[in-house]
């Protein structure tokens, strides 16, 4: 669907104009003036004749034909009404900047549905109610009450807070930061964040899609446009106000681990989404992406004036992960013999105190010319000779003669670097307050790189049984039963390829050491009721039993401790297993987020997990590739590795379990939640082992 | 020692004064003029008759008495003869602008020794050289070259870097921030970082102590000090360029993770020191701490005219673990009383996007009346109706009438609150650019809150056997023995009160076995050789050996493949320990690092330690609570308190044993680094056992 009427109408009417400064009608129909708007421009007011030089219109059919964009600024009680008029008159584009509505409460939600419906019935698109009113610089269609029409750049922005999005255009204005669409989405009773980020995606003057949104309505979708409009254009996103529902009823582990805003990070990571933590981050970043081209790699080369800032750059770069570049001999040469002997040709390149611009532009044409670097901080401290204007002159001049790396530039200081600073935004280098922060951004920039140039995602499907799985969820589902217990969580599994320790349920002590003998010595004893989810909690768990005695023992003390600790429990016996006696212990899980779907889990398993929460989360489905990334997240990744002797882990085995598990939770939408807790996973050549699990249904 | 007249000299000599525009010279005296220095100020220059209206004079000596301070700007192959004059005349303290001295290398380190000494022997202190100069702006003394004479404020600043200096000094400058006193401290050939942290300590003036530096002096002496003066005014440092020399050296785990910045970290965590990552952080904290009250809690109210930046706020506030207050039923009436109906009068209080100065004022007042409320963050947006000026002067107004709360302001946007923001830093309210700031200050301004009301340090002295020690360690000192066996090391900690397991050492797999029998399995058995430090990097442990046959199958194991994995290894035979059966792994460690002495370590135990890194690190001697404080600091520490049915453990055993091995190396400086992992501590009464131990003496 095409938004292209909500940003170049060939004509607008302000319904609800006014001649009254100060009010939103005046505000909006001056603001297109102002902005220079191109089209016609109808203000409908049935008590004036003129506003601004402008004719006015009694009301919207009196305009004679359909305006291509209809402002709506009248109080909510009167808004079904003039939407009842835009269906009549064939309008198809209408922006509700009037509030009043769901935000005020049931009465106004009605109200709020009431108007949805006459446009849907009608055919017309809105952008509302609630909101603040779109910009387009590009078009110079300044709909909106948020401020002056900016200049034009390469960033658009969405925002469900209207005051938010007048900030920040207050301070691109200030700044002289181009931008190109800017969106109040409000109530999002029609249009919502996707359609409009799919619109500025669209949009060839969209360079970035900022924006800043306290809800998504259709997560699924939504992840998934995402990511493929991230493939194109970075997203960059502050999303606030955290759900922590959903995590609160969770019994596993992966449960409890997943809540609050896991789900978001694990879409945003998926999705290529840059979060951004505060909107000057978000500025931050979007400069960087709308006016530098993306580096390859992440060496980073520093040019100074001043040895402090360099130290405090190279610090930050060493914090952010990114490679402090080393120079090639060539480089150094052609510095050496230019630069006075004092200068420090190594990196950081220290210019020294006494640099002119000449110096700055010398040493950054040659270090760009690098093969070793892929991006440039320029840093400049204001001392005696400084040349603020030239030294940004210079950098403009030579990163844009060789465009092909990222230059990033930190004038420290306010008003003897101010003049520069205006250079550089001009010359669309960004420029960041600290060393600090440009490293920080570049950081965000080489990521999303990284994320971008990833392979094309394939999902292998295995070959399993799902009669079996079929069997055992309908029953389940049919007697209400949520949890399935560990046999059965364990055949499911085994029906999807993963292997289990041998063993039975033992009914009695002396069936118990049966068990045990026929399988082999040591063996695993655990509680077996349906009413015992956490079985270590009451007790229920022995390992290690090496003997008939043991096993008897160990029966006979669970019989009689557990049901005082858990009085009125249905104990049906004790599981008897084989014990694992090498491996490691990993945790897989997967927790299915009501907005989402399914998010995996691994990490260190044991009854640590939830102490350490050194897990990391994916949405399935996940390939064999995003599977080792889930592993390398982690630190437990480097003891899979092999620490201090130990032998490493089947690295391939492991991944293809997760890969399994994200194949089992999409063919079962039922599966609610899951924990393979201890997975058992040893070197090359032993198969893992599901040593427990339990799932839930829904 | 007073360096009262490095800041308020009656009289200053400028050596090196120049009429020529731009020239340092010329700068730093047109400097004291511009800034109106109260005293006389004689410029220096045997060529000049007169320079801006003052006489000149053509040496020191031709003066006729000694200036209070003296300031050199001469070349550096001069500074000595002027350093003569200095003392001959008997000026006291001199700051040395001039650079070319340890900077340029080991000609300059020559020359700087020079004037060191002949300082020290006249008894003339000095600041520099390669340094920027002296400001206090309460004694209107601008000697230095970084720009205009800041206006008043509680912020003293040091800088190791001169051209940060100047770029802090534009930005105060610009943003009408306040300063008391500016010193560049240059290559600190004779006053140091300490000298002049003590001095600002001492200055009535000063309420915060913030500075940027790259090394430190006398690293105890810092740490001892920079505590004591914590406690009276909070000192803000950013310290850049990590050194990672001392750590690579390290055999221990304690040692390999303590490499890097960990010691400054601890320095700096005991010292109540509030690291500052970038110079916005710091010019953010600074604003807080020098211009609000601390508060006496966490529990923050948030005040909003917009919807959005609520949300943020509370996300970040609960982001950072400080509280969201919860607003007392009489504060909320209040609220409803005045606010409109539309307003929300739980936290964070929205008085609506059409309020004006008097709903701030309103919310404001009565907020800070609750009980329940430490802090409050104003924000605001700038929309159609906002008053930022009178909002700005509503805030200071009441934020002054009720002092005893810290009221943050965040007015989000540029040149439509640039006025309300002025206002603000006028009034003295913290102003931030965004909530994530102003969020950020407040966790750093209640951690040192919270480190300023601990106790008083008492630390523990138990009564050992030094004796016992003294032998083991002369011992290895005279043979020139680095390493401490296993067997040794544990004598020592025996010595100092700790448990360890029964055991011997075998010298053949019968020996074993009958080691194994008196002690009772299952035992543990460890290789024995004084090359071996990694014992399980070689195959060198064997755990949970259960019977003769295992016993003696995993002594000639050792036997064979040992010499082969290290072959030359000195093997002595095997150690037969008695394997504890229960109790949870810990490491305790100690490194020593060469600036600042021991640096205790606690952390998760086993093999793992170096891959999870979940430890903490303090600076020995260590007391009862700070011990806690360390276990606290970790994951572990949850586990450590028991999960999942689990019982925990001794607490209090676990923290003595801290302050122990504290005393050890307290009292034995010859041990440079220790490990004792894994420590088995168990439930209340279960004595913990230090299971393995290792040591190196220097």
């Amino acid at each position: 669907m095409s938004l292209e009427k909500f940003f170049n109408p060939s004509s607008v009417a302000v319904v609800g104009a006014s001649q009254q400064k100060g009010k939103v009608g005046y505000e909006i129909l001056t603001n297109l003036i102002k902005g220079e708007f191109p089209g016609v421009i109808y203000p409908v007011n049935n008590k004036a004749e003129k506003i601004e030089g402008l004719k006015c219109y009694p009301d919207l059919a009196s305009i004679g034909k359909a305006p291509e964009l209809v402002i709506i600024i009248l109080p909510a009680k009167v808004v079904p009404a003039i939407m009842e008029q835009c269906v009549k008159i064939g309008v198809k584009s209408v922006i509700i900047i009037t509030a009043g509505f769901k935000e005020v409460g049931e009465e106004g939600l009605k109200l709020e549905k009431q108007v949805a419906q006459i446009a849907r019935r009608g055919n017309v698109r809105f952008i509302g109610p609630n909101c603040l009113g779109v910009i387009s610089t590009y078009d110079k269609l300044n709909a909106s009450f948020g401020g002056d029409l900016p200049v034009e750049g390469g960033t658009s922005y969405i925002s469900q807070s209207g005051a938010l999005l007048a900030a920040i255009l207050d301070k691109a204005n200030a700044q002289g930061i181009g931008l190109s669409k800017l969106v109040s989405i409000g109530n999002k009773a029609d249009l919502n964040e996707l359609d409009i980020i799919q619109a500025m995606d669209a949009d060839p003057t969209t360079k970035v899609i900022a924006g800043y949104l306290e809800s998504i309505e259709d997560g699924n979708l939504f992840a998934r446009e995402a990511e493929r409009i991230s493939g194109r254009k970075p997203i960059l996103l502050i999303k606030s106000g955290g759900t922590t529902a959903g995590a609160q009823a969770a019994s596993s582990h992966t449960g409890s681990l997943a809540g609050g805003e896991t789900a978001y990070e694990a879409v945003f990571k998926k999705s290529g989404i840059v979060r951004c933590k505060s909107i000057t981050q978000q500025f931050n970043y979007a400069q960087a992406f709308a006016n530098q081209p993306l580096p390859n790699a992440a060496r980073v080369a520093v040019i100074t004036n001043a040895g402090g800032p360099g130290i405090m750059t190279a610090d930050a770069i060493e914090d952010h992960g990114l490679d402090f570049a080393t120079l090639g001999e060539d480089t150094k040469r052609r510095l050496a013999e230019k630069l006075p002997a004092a200068a420090n040709i190594n990196n950081p390149i220290d210019v020294l105190g006494d640099a002119l611009a000449d110096r700055y532009e010398f040493a950054l044409d040659v270090v760009l010319d690098d093969d070793g670097v892929d991006a440039v901080m320029v840093l400049l401290t204001p001392q005696a000779m400084t040349q603020e204007i030239e030294t940004a002159q210079a950098i403009v001049k030579i990163a844009q003669s060789k465009p092909n790396k990222p230059v990033y530039a930190c004038f420290i200081g306010a008003s003897k670097v101010e003049k520069g600073i205006n250079v550089l935004q001009q010359g669309k280098i960004p420029q960041y307050s600290s060393p600090e922060d440009a490293v920080d951004t570049l950081q965000v920039v080489v990521e999303y790189v990284r994320w971008r140039s990833k392979p094309k995602r394939v999902v292998k499907l295995f070959p399993v049984n799902r009669r079996k799985v079929d069997k055992i969820v309908e029953k389940h589902l049919r007697d209400a039963r949520r949890e399935i217990g560990e046999m059965e969580a364990k055949d499911i599994l085994e029906a999807y390829g993963f292997a289990t320790p041998q063993g039975a349920i033992a009914t009695s002590a002396e069936h118990a050491a049966s068990i045990a003998q026929q399988i082999g010595f040591p063996v695993v004893m655990k509680i077996w009721s349906p009413d015992i989810i956490h079985k270590s909690d009451v007790g229920g768990v022995k390992v290690g039993l090496r003997s008939i005695t043991e096993v008897q023992d160990a029966f006979d003390l669970m019989m009689y401790r557990i049901p005082k600790k858990q009085p009125g429990a249905n104990i049906l016996g004790v599981l008897v297993e084989k014990m694992a006696t090498s491996g490691k212990e990993v945790i897989l899980g997967m927790n299915r987020d009501p907005r989402f779907g399914p998010l995996m889990m691994f990490g260190m398993g044991g009854t640590m997990v939830e102490v350490l929460k050194d897990v990391s989360f994916y949405l399935a489905p996940v390939t064999a590739e995003e599977a080792k990334q889930m592993l390398r997240s982690t630190k437990t990744y480097q003891m899979l590795e092999g620490v201090r002797g130990d032998e490493g882990v089947d690295i391939d085995a492991l991944a293809e379990a997760i890969q399994r598990l994200s194949q089992l939770v999409i063919e079962y939408p039922q599966i609610k939640e899951l924990d393979i807790n201890p997975f058992l996973v040893g070197p090359a050549g032993m198969t893992p082992i599901a040593v427990d699990a339990r799932m839930s249904v829904e």
